[in-house]
């Protein structure tokens, strides 16, 4: 019997597991949405029915590790998701082991990425290096020493919420300015709008409502010289260069993953980033930060990196 | 005999020495000028003199223990420090090792004050908190499991040349805007410069010439009352809460020191700096993170820090 741990990336919309071999290979895929049910049980309850019906009986689950927004490692609980149905502090891994019988450990989806390239990625060789996830919003997993900075509170590595400019953007957070509100899905969206107002310049953007437009069509459009996008692209790369030499001047990493969402946009957003990242660097850091697209890319990272999680625990 | 190491605090001007037993009890201290010799084994030879003249036969020297500027904990070597007479890289583990035929290890000064908050100060019982050193410049050694982070190529923990405004004040390092422009001795003079120039408002500051006009002044003048020196304390609270806030959403630390320099002002610097980095903190950290002045303010903590660091390796 082929041991396995179940991985399971828990996100607003969609949740998704698999499981996953101590080599990363990943079987039986599959997802179901988050926010159906109004109790936190009925969707476990679901989610394990889904899972034992693609299992068959060629596996041994040997535990489960999950991907979750605001998942704190050291209580295994999340705590006040804004992007979740089920508020408050809702104690995951209680509710997994009774329901799974199998030993559960719970972090953040930015975490659980970084863990997933450490194990199975480009990272394999690497102590100390910064996942950045690109979403909906802006995630974060430190590693210093081989090993996830989860701090005095287990909520380390929110890059996401550093700020750009105390008097900027909005946030879902609460705050203004938060990096994420520049460099993300919905950042670069309101960059172009931002862009669409100052300047005169024609742009096929300026045929899209704020609801109807997403960042694929951006990409799209910067690929065809639409001036505008790749304005667009330059002033997200150039922010984000800027905080991620911010990050650099905390934990001194060997390289920076840039995961999903707008990193897609390859040359699009690295080019800028790498340039403003290596101009904002202080001089003893100069040349020596590689900025790299997450060899997971392609893979279902999160669902990866939940299962790395604990076969790190299983070691 | 006493068991003993030898702590050294290498700065631009002056470098100062001591012996520093297990329980961080300092005896024999002394200092020179850093600066005096163009060949730094003259200076290392000068040292020893000095050391050994004031020593007795006590004392058992177990190793030494060195904070410099720009001094990497990987390599033993200071590395193009800016306000250092020498130049380029200097291995100075070596050059120690054969003129004292003792052990040696090399750090930043941050780092060895981090090092002496946490084996002698109020940071004992703590495994994750940052340490501010506040001078002519601005330090930073972070904690993380109880460990310095020293980052892939040792020089982690440079929050002092994090960016506050990419087309803010010309910087040492010679980026603009970093932190330490804006929050040391020097930054809170550049701000009282700007709002001399701003505001009409009188102050015993108009008398000062940029030379002349020194933090302590700044300080007396705020406790008397002068709007423009309060004014200017708001202003580097407000930008140093801002920059820790980031800080924290990087290493979730348990509690923030400052020590030296600006610290000593008290109030007029804790009490901004607290308000403002409240203000910016995301949510899941409101409440938690501690300010607070360093136990061994008073002390010769780059000395005790520095000597730490041999007693961590003898450990």
């Amino acid at each position: 019997m082929k041991e396995v741990v179940l991985g399971i990336d828990i996100g607003g919309t969609f949740t998704k597991y698999g499981l996953v071999d101590k080599n990363g290979f990943i079987f039986n895929e599959g997802s179901l949405p988050t926010d159906r049910h109004a109790k936190v049980i009925d969707f476990i309850t679901e989610l394990k029915t889904s899972v034992h019906q693609s299992l068959g009986d060629n596996y041994n689950i040997k535990g489960v590790g999950i991907g979750a927004p605001n998942g704190n490692y050291y209580t295994g609980k999340i705590e006040s998701a804004p992007n979740l149905r089920w508020k408050g502090v809702i104690d995951l891994t209680d509710l997994f082991e009774e329901k799974f019988g199998l030993p559960v450990k719970v972090t953040n989806d930015a975490n659980a990425a970084a863990l997933g390239e450490m194990l199975y990625g480009d990272a394999v060789n690497m102590k100390n290096f910064i996942m950045i996830t690109l979403g909906t919003g802006l995630g974060s997993g430190i590693v210093v020493n081989g090993e996830i900075v989860y701090g005095h509170d287990g909520f380390a590595g929110e890059i996401g919420h550093t700020i750009v400019d105390p008097e900027g953007r909005n946030c879902a957070c609460g705050k203004r300015g938060c990096l994420e509100t520049y460099v993300s899905a919905p950042g670069i969206k309101r960059t172009v709008f931002e862009l669409l107002a100052t300047e005169t310049k024609e742009s096929v953007l300026r045929k899209y409502s704020f609801d109807a437009l997403d960042s694929k069509t951006i990409s799209e459009a910067a690929n065809n010289g639409d001036e505008i996008a790749l304005k667009a692209f330059e002033y997200t790369g150039k922010i984000l260069g800027l905080k991620l030499a911010d990050a650099v001047a905390h934990t001194s990493p060997e390289a920076i993953f840039l995961f999903g969402g707008l990193s897609n946009a390859g040359d699009l957003i690295f080019v800028p980033t790498k340039k403003y990242l290596d101009q904002y660097l202080l001089c003893i850091y100069s040349g020596k930060i590689k900025l790299l697209p997450s060899k997971l890319q392609d893979k279902n990272i999160a669902v990866i990196g939940a299962a790395a999680l604990m076969w790190k625990e299983l070691a």
